[in-house]
């Protein structure tokens, strides 16, 4: 496939250690508006470090958000046959046509915020493999699926939201950060969907075979995501590395998507730079892989979906954001008294 | 006045004392949906009981906002010669015609959320009363601005924001705070738009020193408004009584529209039933206050912005609960297994 954006994984890791910056005369253009608009020095909050981090990204010191875009990812995980979810793995295809209907929460989301929103199935029909017993996706597959993400993302977009659906991805999603971080299987599995006190002691021994039978994987970012990640986790990754190469912002969702990117920052830190968490889930162990990633989230309203639905809900947030710092008037213009 | 919506303080009470309530059965219906969209139970956390909580005041099971209003109250107070702000009171009215001219933060989240924007200068040439030497305001000025608020709400609106804007009113929000809930004037005082830890010290004193002088108020919280608010923070009080009696949804702002609605709330336990708060602002004593209240806040981003400006980012919040709840597909619907 000679058009592929990478023929291999050492393409991929080359394309990962050769980041983007930020630009730094619009970040420090914005940074000097910030401080004679029209409010007492930093009482627009976290808005104000929001909109001037959006302007460096963007290289624009008075930017705008006008085409955002969610994209939703939806992928079948072998493990879901070990019973690690409340909902059966039929769901995630009908979930697609939910989405592909404008039925879910995400397309109210999108919507509401002006986001355009794509939905990518990836080989629903062919789940990976189940991770307890090797590696969930042989290289040929994890390239595919970093493929997909990459080829996504609008070049046109000026903000990036990544969303998922996969029954039992949160399972995938909790052995990552345990082969990325360490501790114990329980420290980083939760209830997803809902399953009850039994269905959680077992994920969490089925979390721990993963990493277990994967053993080889840990250490390598990139390794990582490949033998205990799904295929739309593999498109978060490969969609928001494709962002950062565009120098597209990106507002992240919940634990899996989380997990998902954490591996590329595994693999290259600083990876998520062009990164802000758009929302801490209700999934006991995102609040602790947001810590790990040294992101602090915008919203915290105990949402526990996926979808993309908690990062869509922050495209408000930092709309606001930019809109403040870029529409408001400085001190000299408005004739207002600047406090000292 | 015949065409006033109250001629007395206590026809103002009367209509205090028969406040209407969320309309049971548009309130069932919406938690009848809610039960049966496509999602786990509970996955979108404080976004399902917002949407029914929406749905119940506006007696519609599937509700839309279309109409936000976002009010601006203005007003100067005698105490600001006591030098308790890092802002000369000139800078009431420059920032009132920078709200007026749209160079307001205020001015971008209203236009970023689609709503509706007006702002109200109250008799700024006549600042209230010093409050530390008697009551801030008579019968008559109190009753004014209470008419104002009231009558700037547009009846034809489906969520009401209210800021303020006036110079020194965090000292006017932290005397009613203590004369409310009690304490010592340094847990209900903080830096406002800025002062210096000298300037913290005096502004305590101040904010004691005006609950001495008004002690007859304690105890009466429409009392404690006239006595230690000032013209905004009546009219404030006013326009969320309006609203109450249109079943209109209140997002609430920051320290100082919170110490407003307080005193309607002490005086008619349950008034602010209608009330959700946007959020919680970065002055210190605002947390303690929306705890007094009952009220969790929808966002955290250490705003200390006043104008309604946190309020009004949380109409995004608002927007998006009411939409996902209105625009879902139910499992039935949409063909999708319902995890049981």
């Amino acid at each position: 496939m000679p058009d592929r954006p990478f023929a291999t994984l050492e393409d991929f890791r080359a394309r990962l250690s050769d980041l983007p910056q930020p630009v730094a005369s619009a970040e420090a253009a914005a940074r000097a508006r910030n401080e004679v608009l029209t409010k007492p020095p930093g009482a627009l909050g976290r808005l104000e470090e929001l909109a001037i981090w959006y302007a460096g990204w963007r290289g624009d010191p008075e930017p705008e958000i006008t085409a955002p875009q969610v994209l939703i990812f939806a992928g079948n995980h072998g493990v879901a046959a070990r019973g690690v979810s409340a909902f059966p793995a039929e769901v995630t295809a009908q979930m697609v046509g939910n989405f592909q209907a404008g039925g879910a929460a995400i397309n109210q989301l999108a919507r509401t915020f002006g986001a355009r929103m794509d939905v990518h199935a990836l080989d629903l029909e062919h789940p990976t493999a189940d991770f307890t017993a090797g590696p969930a996706m042989d290289e040929a597959a994890f390239l595919d699926a970093l493929t997909t993400g990459w080829e996504a993302v609008d070049p046109a977009a000026d903000l990036l939201v990544c969303g998922e659906m996969g029954i039992a991805n949160t399972t995938s999603a909790a052995a990552i950060a345990l082969a990325l971080f360490g501790g114990a299987a329980r420290d980083w599995t939760g209830r997803g969907t809902g399953v009850d006190d039994q269905g959680l002691a077992l994920k969490a021994r089925v979390v721990a075979e993963a990493v277990a039978a994967n053993a080889a994987a840990v250490g390598d970012g990139l390794e990582v995501l490949r033998c205990l990640g799904g295929r739309e986790l593999a498109a978060i990754a490969g969609a928001v590395l494709r962002a950062r190469s565009l120098r597209i912002p990106v507002l992240l969702d919940g634990f899996i998507a989380s997990a998902a990117v954490a591996c590329l920052d595994a693999a290259q830190p600083g990876a998520l730079d062009h990164v802000v968490a758009g929302h801490v889930s209700a999934e006991a162990a995102h609040a602790r892989l947001l810590e790990k990633l040294g992101k602090a989230p915008l919203l915290s309203l105990d949402l526990r979906l996926g979808e993309g639905s908690g990062a869509a809900l922050a495209i408000g947030i930092l709309k606001g954001a930019v809109a403040c710092h870029s529409g408001m008037s400085t001190f000299a213009e408005a004739g207002v008294a600047d406090g000292e």
